[in-house]
């Protein structure tokens, strides 16, 4: 941890104060939803109300300062003069508080951010652990039956596999959705009853020591149309372009664009309508991100999901979506699951 | 969720722009992690990216407006004049971004929480069947052995019996707390292997249609020591002294008070080291609050926690916790699992 801390002060132009909880936990290992780190040039301050504070007291390299419940009150008053705090994360209320006394806040952005989507050893390893049991849920998923089941049904089996294979947990509420759902690229698993002759989108993960994994397949429920055979196979080639085209030092706007290019180049141009893929580690969602808006630049270390997809509106949907670790020569694919086009009962 | 917009807006002094999700699906059902309502006098407008498009169209009683992913940019070019925003849940970045164009942000709290705390019937009835479902899984997991498992095993056993039971999810991350780890309110599920002769607490709730239940009991495993049977009959005294307490019109801080006064008129004096209790419904964490810092009075169709608790640090912990509605006369409890001392195996 201490050389996390070394590495952020090497940023800092005053002292910073962490509150993301992600963040707070990924500093110092410490979990809770009402502290706060200051880190200062000569020493790492904990903040953290009654509930915490034995918890607190046994975490190593800061000093533990007990708050009241209105932690960020508690703040105003014992802290003075220019202090950062992280203004993606801090609500305008918070803020307001902060600055309520004689501290000075002065807006931050991604520092601790900047340094989690660069993964260290042991946490690549924990998510090629998440990325394999999730390889083994879905080899023994497609082995069972989907018509006739509801789509929740489906998503609580996907649950206990994964507790069955050794994850702590699912990751995230997975996304299992049959036939016309599956146009909607953020769609839930309903009481819907999953039909022959359907596309099944299945977007699921799971968290082992804290990290997660995040992977879509999507399967057809016996004999389907043309259409969204070839469109399955244009999402699988835009994935592969996206694949081909990451590695360090390229922009996530330009990896994006060489899977779109793929798809925009078919009849299926402009039903790609989200991002190419978004680092993953202690959140599901994090930097950087690869899209048509990302200003983000991919670095050795990233670990992104690669996850193309073209949606039929009304009618269907096909998403694929890998795990990889960016190199400077390319990636390393962590999903070991196939990805030709399966068809399930 | 037309009443909720009615009474939503006899409270607005300008257009509110909600984009806390679960603001958003309280007045309208949608489910988004990227949405926002405009409500103005005349109408309600509704903005989200492509990906709950085709969701955001099947809303009633808004009007649909597809946006960027970078919603507050899109909003800031798009919108103007002085537009209320939700201050304790939009970021300060976000704030900034909101009124770089010729929008006049205002600062607004609590105003959509407010009515949240206030349950309809059919709400009542979701966190009724949540509570059902926790009594009768608590029934189950009692007939268990805890001795020699560790708290992660009993805590995902609880996750089972909760979905066999009819639940649609575990509510939270449970805590299943034995030993010195109970001296932790907040603590979760390790590795730890319960041992005869502790005290094992579970915090614990399933969610029901959107709502949800949130349950603590204490138990024993093997005999335990006379001071932590002591510290159970104070704190049940205590929660006893709360239920009798509550009422509409009492404030927080007052039904707050009535529980402490057990506690401190003991030798657990301030050991009670958080508040009585909180809100419940969409959120596990909502208006009213209960405690010595609360600001708030309940009223009737409140749902809200009643957790007194003892902690003695690096040993025992000890929490009662139930869930009950305010009534102009008290309460109703919705909790049926037995609160006598119980030991268990």
């Amino acid at each position: 941890m201490t050389a996390r801390i070394d590495r952020l002060r090497v940023s800092l132009e005053e002292p910073l104060l962490v509150t993301n909880p992600t963040n707070v936990y990924y500093l110092f290992g410490f979990k809770s939803s009402n502290a706060a780190l200051l880190v200062e040039p000569d020493g790492v301050r904990l903040f953290a109300d009654f509930r915490y504070a034995e918890a607190a007291r046994a975490v190593d390299g800061v000093r533990f300062e007990e708050t009241r419940r209105a932690l960020l009150w508690d703040l105003a008053e014992r802290l003075s003069g220019r202090i950062g705090f992280e203004a993606d994360y801090m609500s305008y209320s918070a803020w307001e508080t902060l600055g309520s006394g004689s501290v000075e806040p002065v807006p931050r952005r991604g520092l601790v951010e900047r340094l989690r989507a660069v993964k260290e050893e042991h946490e690549l390893a924990a998510i090629r652990r998440a990325c394999e049991i999730t390889d083994r849920m879905f080899e023994r998923l497609t082995e069972e039956r989907f018509v006739g089941r509801s789509e929740r049904e489906v998503a609580w089996t996907i649950e206990q596999l994964f507790r069955e294979e050794g994850a702590d947990r699912v990751a995230f509420e997975s996304i299992v959705a049959s036939g016309p759902n599956s146009a909607r690229p953020h769609a839930r698993a309903t009481a819907r009853e999953i039909r022959a002759g359907e596309t099944l989108v299945i977007d699921t993960g799971c968290t082992v020591d804290a990290y997660s994994s995040d992977y879509t397949r999507t399967f057809m429920t016996g004999s389907t149309d043309g259409v969204v055979k070839e469109a399955y196979a244009v999402v699988l080639a835009a994935q592969e372009a996206g694949l081909e085209a990451i590695r360090a030092g390229i922009a996530g706007v330009d990896a994006d664009a060489a899977a779109r290019g793929v798809i925009d180049a078919t009849p299926f141009a402009g039903m790609f309508g989200h991002g190419l893929g978004h680092g993953l580690g202690l959140e599901i969602h994090e930097a950087p991100r690869m899209s048509t808006e990302s200003t983000d630049t991919l670095a050795r270390g990233n670990v992104v999901t690669v996850e193309p997809g073209v949606y039929l509106e009304g009618r269907a949907g096909i998403r694929i979506e890998d795990n990889v670790v960016v190199t400077n020569a390319g990636v390393e694919n962590f999903t070991g699951f196939r990805k030709d086009l399966i068809t399930v009962g």
